[in-house]
Formats: structure tokens, sequence, C-alpha cells
């Protein structure tokens, strides 16, 4: 979001508190700040409802078409707590504040606290916008205060992406990755197994293990090797790997085997690490890539448990490089290669990269030295300006506390943005193991190490793959590719003597329908999204042939061969 | 083992107690049983050694030469008393016995409690014996009892079988699979992680791999569906499908999540249970064949483990297949097929089938009614019949307490049993979790649950697999089936041409050796049991032509595509 659009959205706030006091005098004003979609503003002692949208959005119209200045004033708290005397949070926020000095903004009569900045005039205010929702939230994001109305607003540089905006939220509901799996049969949860915890039904399962095995063999193509690790390791390893120490809230409580506690991984690296420390390493093995489809469980409030998207348990396509300093730049590249592809393959072309690197002013606050460091950064910003993404988004300031990284957002067909990939630099865990290798002088050296995973979570990807397709996968991944409906019972032979010619080429079908009408099974194929539905009768049985229908639209009859040459993979 | 063998082999563990008692009068005997590869004796108060065995066997092969009658004598407890008054253990023994007669054998002056039966006369003893090794074995198996030391007998029918069981033996000793999954870097145990919790290194985790996806795609060649299932569930789970009431002690401990105590997964059925009961399910619907290649946990004492054949965490090639009683016997039989066909593709041709039904005798202590355990025996029986191995073994009373089962022991290179695959039918689940379907009546009727797992564990299958081929896989599951060694450092381009050319084609090939001698990396390649070695220089290169070594043998230089041709899968 430019300066320039987030001043707008600013704006549109301040200019909705104005209109909620204009038709409710009584309200008691929060805070009111920009966001990625629009803006919101959060009001108590008022209830506002869908009613007053539309009386909101006309003040706020009027305001704008008036051509208001927001005038910026210094004051100091003492006339700032003046100011705001029936206020009661802008009081407490202005408690809050270590500075004497305040600034407020003002536009006709309505006055905020507020730094600003904002547009110099209401006019100047060109976005498309329209009231949206309205939601309850804490003040100041704690439950012990007290719950305020939080009205939201949309707001877009134009009308056409408002309303862009507003199909795709609709078509996300509808493609709901929970509803889908449930229509299709995918996944399931179940209380009695626990919260959070997916179970893959037969479609779902495949799927699945075709994104899996899709994504192990592109590594296995670009000589990463395989490895396999438990899912539990005593307490020792995790206080080694400092996850005790730091992670234990993210982590399942321990359990207890001959009077040793155990941990069930929230990670993988500390097993990879401890493979490679089982003997000597010589630079002529690295760089070493190691790849695990590794389940790891996290502890999620159930709060913020949903679905596939945010499970407690989740396997990662994980792999760790281990490598010198001088392949850094190299592994990455590959990394970010790979990526690429594997997401093009997947039909997600619309891909975002953000570099996030150490805050500069607070380089106190991150482990390893200035040396490393900046080897690191240089590294990733090379590594990204070679694969020739010049637009990527740098990040002060988010990089993790042991290293920079590469965070990939992938667009969805709904234009919602996840961040899915990561490609991590870590100094903290070659430091805590004291994973060496001996170089070309014959001496010990630390190598450094790489974290990444590109599908990221195989669950969280599902859920957005599910609702980016809409259920209706490509057929070289669709968990079944084809259902042979036979007309009537007479034809169940030759139906099954098809599937079988079919399993032979490798391909996923069933025979389906047999006891339903040919119209309900054709629809419930459609609704299923098979994208072929091939029907065989009288006619076919005797031509020796089949009738294909493809997502929808029906391509005559054919031979098997013919169907399999032109075939959709 | 036949009764005339076992009777001799009992009859040689007598001998042997009278030949130890000649040349130690003081020792105290225990008991002496035949076993699968001969006998054994325990004795007190003395403490025999290799030099010993010697002159026992010669005092054995002489009472045998003498051709002494083996006589039985019934005698009342008081008279057994009186003859075994300084034989401590025998008299502990005879107040074990419920009966007031017990009887004695005797052997010229040897004379032993026992109820046979034995040969009628040394001289019938014509089996090939040796003295072979001894044990600590405590007195009835008890700790709180005194320490015995456990003498050991090798007997077989001929000399020759003998010295093939010695040399086996010696074999499978250099083939333990630990020595081999180190010397190849195949899989580690590491104390920080846990005991029994095996971590695969690359060539390892490739091995398992490919193992698992041959046995999935079997499966899915054969009408399976995947389904895949998390690794922990609620204990409520546990206490529903009683494993919590009866099988607490294989379990890990528990751990708690938001104030509920969950559980490992020492078995996958209760999770498929859960999905088949998502919904109602229509006759039509069956069988349902539902595969997971689960990766369960189960305590064992860390004293019995033993590599990857016990280990606590493994991985099932486990299937639930839920039918009618009508489909019982084909499902059965369809699993014996696959069965047979998964072991003979990985070389292991020598089965051994086992149906273990219920003790007619004691038929209430067995979960479910007569009607469905003669129902579920009957369809066993017959599946292994139409299989056509009326071969198999009736073990009575061996059945589960909640159904009749067949088991499958391979037969490896050293002619050990190992039993590996399970077929069993199980009462319990389905009435305990109320599964259903809809009958061709429109009536609820419970289903068939068949628990199956062909390979058994990966971990135990791969452990026996790893001694039985002495860790020289077959080409087509060799984890790295080609070496490249260029003669010299300017030959590294052209082996890694050739890697690719041969990576494209699938194959699982690496460049080794840059930096070592020619004859050293061939020695290594042939230590690490690669099958093929290929070796290119400045001929090969000029040629275009590559030098190929299978397994010791020089097959000379051709094209790659010669190779690719000629090439063992």
């Amino acid at each position: 979001m430019s300066k320039e659009i987030e001043k707008q959205k600013h704006s549109l706030a301040h200019l909705m508190a104005a209109a909620v006091l204009k038709i409710r005098p009584e309200a008691k004003i929060g805070i009111g700040p920009a966001t990625e979609d629009g803006f919101y503003y959060d009001f108590g002692n008022i209830s506002l409802n869908q009613d007053d949208f539309k009386n909101l959005e006309k003040e706020i119209h009027s305001l704008i078409n008036k051509d208001i200045p927001f005038k910026k004033r210094v004051v100091s708290k003492e006339e700032a707590r003046d100011i705001f005397s029936d206020q009661p949070y802008k009081l407490e926020l202005i408690d809050d504040f270590k500075d004497e000095d305040l600034t407020v903004y003002e536009t006709a009569d309505f006055i905020d606290l507020c730094e600003g900045p904002h547009v110099s005039s209401t006019g100047e205010i060109n976005l498309a916008f329209k009231i949206d929702r309205t939601a309850g939230a804490y003040f100041k994001g704690s439950e012990e205060n007290d719950m305020l109305q939080r009205v939201y607003g949309l707001a877009f540089e134009t009308k056409e992406d408002l309303k862009k905006y507003i199909e795709n939220r609709e078509k996300a509901k509808k493609r709901d990755h929970r509803k889908i799996g449930q229509k299709q049969e995918l996944f399931m949860f179940d209380e009695e197994v626990g919260q959070g915890l997916p179970m893959y039904l037969p479609k779902g399962a495949m799927l699945r293990h075709l994104l899996m095995n899709f994504a192990l063999n592109t590594y296995l193509d670009h000589d990463y090797e395989l490895v396999s690790t438990p899912h539990i390791a005593n307490e020792a390893l995790w206080e080694k790997s400092g996850h005790l120490q730091h992670y234990a809230d993210d982590m399942y409580g321990p359990l207890s085997v001959d009077d040793r506690k155990y941990r069930l991984k929230p990670m993988n690296c500390p097993f990879h690490v401890k493979m490679y420390n089982s003997r000597s390493r010589s630079y002529r093995e690295l760089p070493i890539r190691w790849a695990e489809m590794g389940t790891v469980y996290r502890y999620e409030k159930s709060g913020e448990l949903h679905g596939l998207t945010r499970p407690r348990a989740f396997t990662q396509d994980d792999a760790h490089i281990i490598c010198t300093g001088d392949q850094l730049k190299n592994e990455v590249l590959g990394a970010l290669k790979i990526t690429e592809y594997i997401y093009q393959t997947l039909g997600l072309t619309d891909l975002i990269f953000k570099l996030s690197v150490r805050d500069p002013e607070k380089k106190e606050d991150y482990f390893g030295g200035d040396e490393e460091w900046e080897k690191a950064e240089k590294a990733l910003e090379n590594a990204l300006k070679s694969f020739g993404r010049n637009d990527y988004i740098r990040e002060e300031g988010e990089a993790a506390f042991y290293a920079p990284k590469i965070d990939i957002d992938a667009v969805d067909a709904m234009g919602r943005r996840w961040q899915l990939s990561t490609i991590q630099i870590d100094f903290n865990l070659p430091s805590r193991f004291k994973m060496n290798f001996i170089n070309e002088k014959g001496e010990e050296e630390t190598p450094f190490m790489i974290h990444r995973a590109l599908l990221g979570s195989l669950e969280r990807f599902l859920g957005v793959y599910i609702e980016h397709t809409g259920g209706s996968f490509p057929v070289w991944i669709a968990p079944v590719q084809a259902w042979i409906i036979p007309i009537s019972d007479r034809h169940e032979d030759y139906a099954n003597k098809i599937k079988n010619e079919l399993k032979k080429e490798g391909l996923r079908v069933v025979v389906e329908g047999v006891n339903e009408t040919l119209s309900k099974a054709i629809r419930n194929g459609e609704t299923q999204k098979i994208p072929y539905l091939i029907v065989v009768g009288d006619k076919e049985e005797k031509s020796e042939e089949i009738n294909v229908r493809f997502r929808g639209e029906n391509k005559g009859s054919m031979k098997v061969k013919e169907f399999l040459l032109d075939l959709e993979k």
C-alpha cells in the first residue's frame, strides 16, 4: 500500500468517525487506522447496524464534497485532556503517551488525537469506498478492557477494484475449503480424535499424496536427498536446540517414557542436525540438501483453528541445506527457482517475494555477528536479483532473531495473498549444536544452514489450493480423474473393462452411478468436480467406444486410445 | 517339527543331563525341552564352558552307542520326592504338580521327572547334534528364582543340515542389519533423540520410500484407497476402542493439550473406524479397503529393543477392509495373493501360512458369538484352500481374543523364520464403535472388519530384508543404483553429464570417488554394495561410452543406450 493511499484510507476513517458522531453524538471513539482493504474505526456506547451504513456513506461523501482541510495541531497533554474530556478512551490513550506534546487533527467540527499523516483536504480523497461490516473488538486488544464496536470500511482506487474485491470475497465464501472438503469427502475432523487434527478421507489423502510426491520428486530431481525422522524426541534434544526455552508455548505437553520426557516435534531441524553431526563432514560433501515430508505438531489456541489452513498437525515439505558461505547465494537461488517451478505447475503464477532483514537500529536484538548477518543478507539479496525479481519487498526488522529470510506470498484466484513459502538462513542451530566441516585448509569451519519449506505446510497449501481451484483440480493432480458411468446394470461389465484399461494406463478412475439415473450420476459427478465423466451404454459397448464429458462439455464418443491421446494431464 | 524329531531332541536333552551329571556330579538339574534348532537343559551349582562341550558330546555319543532303553515309570509324589531328594529344583517342580501321580524316565543311571514322550531306546537317536553355547536363565523364568546355566544343543536330521545351520548363523552375524545400516549409512539411533526411534539417513530413507511406494502402489492397483490420519488422538478415542483398558502397557504415556489427554497411536484402526462412521454406509459401498502407511508408537522395554527389527516407532503398511460376511473369504484370498506377489517380487519366496483359531475348549475366553467365529474361521480356511496352500499350519488357541487370523512367516536366506504379515478379522471394533451399513433389505447390519499388514512394519521388514540380502539390494529397490567414478579431475564434467542422462531416465545415481584413486573408489563402491559402478576416463570420454561394473563383474565399455537396455531392474 503506497503512503498516498494509506493517507486517504486513514483520512476516510476520520471522516467515518465524524459521520458516526453526527448521527450518534453519544458515541465514544477509540482508534481508526488504515487496513489492507480499507479502514476501520472503533466506537463505544453505541451499536450501529447495516441500516446506518448508507447514511454514514452519504455523510462521508458530503464531507468530501465540502473539501474541508485536515488541520494538524500540536497540543500539550493538558490541552488534549481538555479537548477529549468527554471521550474516556481518548483520555486513556493520552495517558499512555510518553511525550508531553501530542498532535491532533481537525476536520470541520471533528477532532481526533492522531499522529497522521492525512490528506491536506478532504477533496483529495478519490478512493472508491463502502462501509462494510461491524465486529466486536476489545479496546487496546485486551480482554480486560471494554468491548467496542469496530466498523469496517472498504476502500480501493477504483469502483471496479472495489466491486471485484466484493465479488471475490463472495466467491471465496462459496469456495470455503471446509465446505468443499465435506462435499467432496476430502478430509474431516472429529472431536473424539482431537481438535485441529485432520483425517484424510480417500480423495483427500490421494490429493495430498500426489501433491507430496510432486514436491518430493521435484526436490530429488534437483539433487536433494530424502531423510526421515520420528515424531517425538527426548526433551534433551529440545533443550539443546533451544525450543524448550523459546518455543514451548507452541509445543504439545510432555509425555513420559521410562521416566524420560519426550515432546512431539514442532520442527524437523534438530533431527537433521543430529544426522549431520553423526560423523565428521568434509567440505567436499557440501552442499548437503536433506528433504523430509515431516509431520509436525504445534499448539494453536482452539479459537484460532481453521480447517486445513490452521490445524495443529501438519506436514511440512521441509528441507535443510547445509553449505559453505560461498555456496549460500546459489543454494538460495536454487530454492527460488524450484519455488517458482512448483507454483507455476500448480497454477499459482502470481508470487510476491519479501526479504526480511534486521532492524538496523536494533542489531543487538539478533543472534550472530555482523559479518555473518551481512553475508547472509547479501546472499539473499543477490539471489533475488539473479533470479530477476528486483521487485522484491525489503522488510526491515522482519528477520527472525536467528537470521534473515525470504518469504513468498502466493496470490490466489480471489486476489488474496497467502504467505506459504519460506527460505530462512539460521545461525542459531549450527552454533548450538557445534556443527562443523573440515574446510580445504583442513580446519574446522561452521557451515551455514538454510531452512526451506516451499509449499510450507501440505495442509495449509491444500486449504488454499482447494479455495483457489474451487475444488476443480487440474487433471494431473485430481484424486479421481474419471468416473465411468454405466447407463444401466447390463453395462457394468463393460464399464469395469474400461476402468481396468484406464487404470493400467495409470489413470485414477472408478465406476460410479450404477444404481442411479444417468442424469443424476452426471449431476453428481459435476458437483464432485470430477474432470472426466465417461458414459457407457449399448451404443458404446457395440462400437467399443466411450462417451466422454470433460468439465461439463460433451466431447462425444471415441476409442479409449483417442481419449488417452487427447487427455489433458 | 515332527513328533518323531521332537522326541529325539528331547531325549538328547536327557542324555546331555546324564553326561553333565557324570562330569559334574554336584550339578542341580532344572528342565530340558526340545527347541526349534535342538534342545537345552538348565543346571544349577555348576558352570560349564566351551572346553567341556567335547567331553559332553563324547559321553552322549557313548550313551547312544550303548542303546540304553528309556524306561517310563509312574510314581507318586512321595516316591518322586525320594528319588529327587538331592535335587532342589525337581522338588519344587514336584510341589507345583496338581496330580498325585507323576511320570519319570530312566536311562541307565539317569532319572528325570518328565512327561515324555521319548524314543524307546537311545540307539534310535540318529540326529546330528552339537553342544552349542551357554546362557543364564532364571529357574521357572522368574527373576525371583536362582539364575541357572542353560546349556544349548543343536540337533538336525543330517550333518549337512547342522553344518548349514551353523554357517547360516555365522552369515547372519556378519549380516546384522545394525552393522550394515551403519556401514552403508542407512539409519541411525541417537540417545538424545530417544531409544528405539530410528532416523533414516538418505540411503535408508530412499530404501524405505521405495519399499513403501511399492507396497502402496500394489494396494492401489488392487482397488485399495489411501487414507491418512494423525499420530495422536484424544484418550476418549482410546477408551472407546478399548486400547486404554487392554493395551495401555504397550502405549506411550499421555500428553496434555487444553486440559485434555492425548496418546500417541499404537494402531491406526480407530481412526479408520471414525472415518467409516462419519456418515451412513450402504452395502453398495462395500468392500471398503482403506490403506495407510501409518507410523505407530509402541512401548517396548529398553532391553528388548533391537535395531529396526524391534523399535518403538514403526510404520505399518496397514489396511482395513470393511465388508459383508459374504465378501469375507474373497477379501482374505485377495490379501493372500497380494502378500505372495509382494514377497516374491522382493525375493522372499519361502512363506509359511499359519491359521490361528479359537481354543475349542475355551470358547468363553473369546469376544463374539459362535456364529461369527465359525463364519470367520471358515472364511479364512476356505481362502487358504482356494489360494492352494493346504499345507497351512492350524494353530488352535492362537487366535486373538477378538477373532481368528492368518499369520505369515517368511524364511530368509539364512533359513530363519520371521513372522511379518498378518491378516486378522476383528469382531471387537465393529461392535464397540457400532459400525453398520444398510443392507439390501434396507436394514442396519454390522460389517466384518479385516486388519491386514502385509509387510507388517516397514522397519522390521527392512531389518529382515537387509540381513536377507546382506545389504546387496535388487537394482529396482537399491537406494543408489550406480556410482559414476571419474578416473581423474578432468573427467568430472563428463561424469556429471552421464549422471544427468541417467537421472533423466529415472536412475538413482551419483558421482563419487572424485578425490580418490580409482581402485579405492571401486573398493568403496563394492563395500557399499552399489549395484553398478560406472568408470569414465579419457577413453570413455573420447568414444562417448561408459565402463560398467556390475556387482564385481566388469561388463566392459558401452554406450549409455546399451547400458539402459541391459539394465537389470
